[in-house]
């Protein structure tokens, strides 16, 4: 027998093994109620309209609809995304280019290979999202987290870091951000703390990566304006996602930015993959010419803004003195703080046990840290599911205290 | 303004820009007959079909094939690819593992991404896939390249090279064979050649990519046995492909092999996209469920057939002394070899002028050579193009010699 071990690559040590997937697979049993995932809620597909877009894409275009494509992504859907990204407040710019990926985490793996040389710093907020933190370690990369509070990433503690970073000669090379509707944390940053953070990127001189599949599941009328739009020196690459906002097993989503990183990204792109699914780009296009999208979105975000609530509320009713947890404005999260003496992974059994799971909020922080912290996903879960599912929590928090 | 060139990675670095792919840009003009592509007939798509099975779906499991999936795969596809498999004559061992990739391009990327090291050594066809050979060096490997005749890889100078390749103490991880009908040699081993190959395996202990996208289209009664199939310890890991028997819009292919190489692959590709089009593989499962890939892979048979043999009798026809090529059984191509003093690569120009295109066969050498060879490819053009291309390419060649 050939021995594997000896043969596997470098990279692959690089690769951690999600604890948390491990324990999401234990979640899985009838009767659990899940505040871990972080699915769409998937009645709020638009099943109807898809099934007749998909058979108009492969009738009038079949030839070209499931045909091999450019890898840079079909000239229907650029052309749509662009006029898409202008009705949203997306500001591209002259020298900017675009690309379609296989969803955004695509295209989070495509700037990171396109930027990232091992050893180069990124500054993370503190949380961030999971995956971002496994493709950023997978390219080697070293962390600067930022600690955020209710409107995001504390942008004074950042400009403090910047400051000490270039003292000791670190090679920092990008801040990941969720500007808003934060996964996990929640959270939407107000503009003057985009500004201030995009003005720290031009001293430093670094790229900033500003993903935003929420950037549409939002329920309120505050306008937010994108980091990409009060960018004025081509340094923000902006992610988009079709995931959350018609559906993601069509596996698609964007990157804008300057046409040199958005061309490292598409000459990569072609070994990774060649190029995303033409079937699924096609009709993703026609959902957006015949402003599928944004109906769903209205619908989308009437549902999810109920889910909020239902979640706000119980946690106000049923949590005990002393947790405090996020308002968010858009997105599927809430992120509660527990008691610090509680310890939100050795909690989860407990929690399992009576019948309602929760992520715990260490594995979103890159240094340690968040022990007593937890992400609660009110998306997927109907609005009976979240009221109980919270009061079996509650139940499990004051056990612990 | 930012100065992006100062940021681009390392890996960036090591990715070659196609020349091939810009000189085909200058192909697609009105007029050109391209003999110069690598694409299916999309007439041979089966639309109606598909869009019936697309409808299916969505209407029958529109949440499940609409939302995320396992990073693997949807579990009736990799069901409905296991009795595929067997009924293609692939034997999948009980220690191996399967895992469903966008396209076979991400296999190989993934299969590569997970056992090469910078420095490792594979052993590659001379000539070979191009986009392979650009995978390779992605991720630093050197090349061993093996001269082929009209049987495919001769594995008597395979031997030769491993070993003073040992002697010599390098570290020689991988052989990356196309055993049936090669993409761009038109070339299929026999069966003793195959033995002999995977015996030469054991003894230097490497692993082998068996990479399959055409191995369903051949036109030929001859049974070649998969290498997969003949593999005794585990160390083959065979690659298959939607694209060539369904539809490259799809982006679907396939990896099976030892578990611990396919789990490595499947933890890559949770950062490079996560899965691959839910909706596109739940429709692939039904078309296989349903055998309409196996009905329509006979009427490709047909139409493929009748194409290579309008190309082998214009060749015949046209091509002056001195020209050979390959009688290929299978597959999308014929690979030629011209005189000596003739360079494909100048001759590219004036060829175009004439309205005909084809690929220089150096771009596929590893290591410089094929100066005088080139790809003709005959599943795109019609019966009239190919007999007319031929033709004028052969007006072309008899004015260089």
């Amino acid at each position: 027998m050939v021995n594997i071990a000896s043969k596997l690559s470098e990279i692959v040590g690089r690769v951690s093994v999600s604890e948390i997937r491990e324990l999401l697979k234990l979640v899985e049993k009838p009767g659990i109620i899940s505040l871990a995932g972080g699915l769409p809620d998937p009645r709020l597909f638009p099943r109807e309209e898809i099934a007749a877009m998909v058979r108009k894409v492969v009738e009038e275009f079949g030839e070209k609809s499931l045909q091999y494509a450019p890898t840079r992504g079909v000239g229907v859907l650029l052309d749509e995304l662009k006029a898409f990204m202008e009705r949203m407040g997306v500001r591209v710019r002259g020298d900017d280019g675009l690309i379609v990926t296989s969803g955004s985490q695509q295209a989070l793996y495509l700037v990171s290979a396109a930027l990232l040389n091992p050893g180069d710093y990124v500054v993370v907020e503190r949380p961030t999202y999971l995956a971002a933190i496994g493709v950023f370690r997978l390219f080697g990369a070293r962390f600067i987290p930022v600690d955020m509070d209710k409107n995001g990433m504390v942008v004074e503690k950042l400009e403090e870091k910047l400051r000490r970073a270039k003292a000791e000669g670190l090679p920092v090379k990008m801040v990941y951000t969720i500007p808003t509707a934060h996964n996990p944390a929640g959270t939407t940053m107000p503009d003057d703390r985009r500004k201030y953070l995009l003005e720290l990127a031009e001293q430093y001189d670094l790229i900033v990566v500003e993903d935003d599949p929420y950037g549409l599941i939002v329920f309120e009328n505050k306008p937010f304006t994108k980091l990409k739009t009060l960018d004025r020196s081509g340094r923000v690459v902006y992610l988009g996602s079709f995931s959350k906002i018609l559906a993601p097993g069509f596996r698609l989503g964007w990157a804008v930015g300057l046409e040199e990183i958005v061309s490292a990204m598409e000459k990569l792109k072609q070994y990774v993959d060649l190029h995303s699914s033409t079937l699924t780009q096609y009709v993703a296009a026609e959902c957006l010419k015949q402003r599928i999208i944004e109906r769903s979105i209205e619908v989308m975000r009437m549902v999810y803004r109920e889910k909020r609530d239902a979640m706000l509320e119980a946690l106000e009713e049923y949590m005990p003195e002393g947790v405090e947890w996020t308002k968010p404005i858009g997105g599927f999260f809430v992120f509660a703080w527990l008691p610090e003496k509680i310890d939100t992974r050795k909690m989860l059994r407990k929690a399992v046990e009576r019948g309602v799971a929760y992520v715990p909020g260490y594995a979103f922080y890159v240094d340690g840290g968040g022990h007593n912290t937890m992400r609660l996903n009110y998306s997927f879960p109907t609005v009976e599911e979240i009221r109980e599912g919270v009061k079996r929590l509650a139940e499990v928090v004051r056990e612990e205290l």
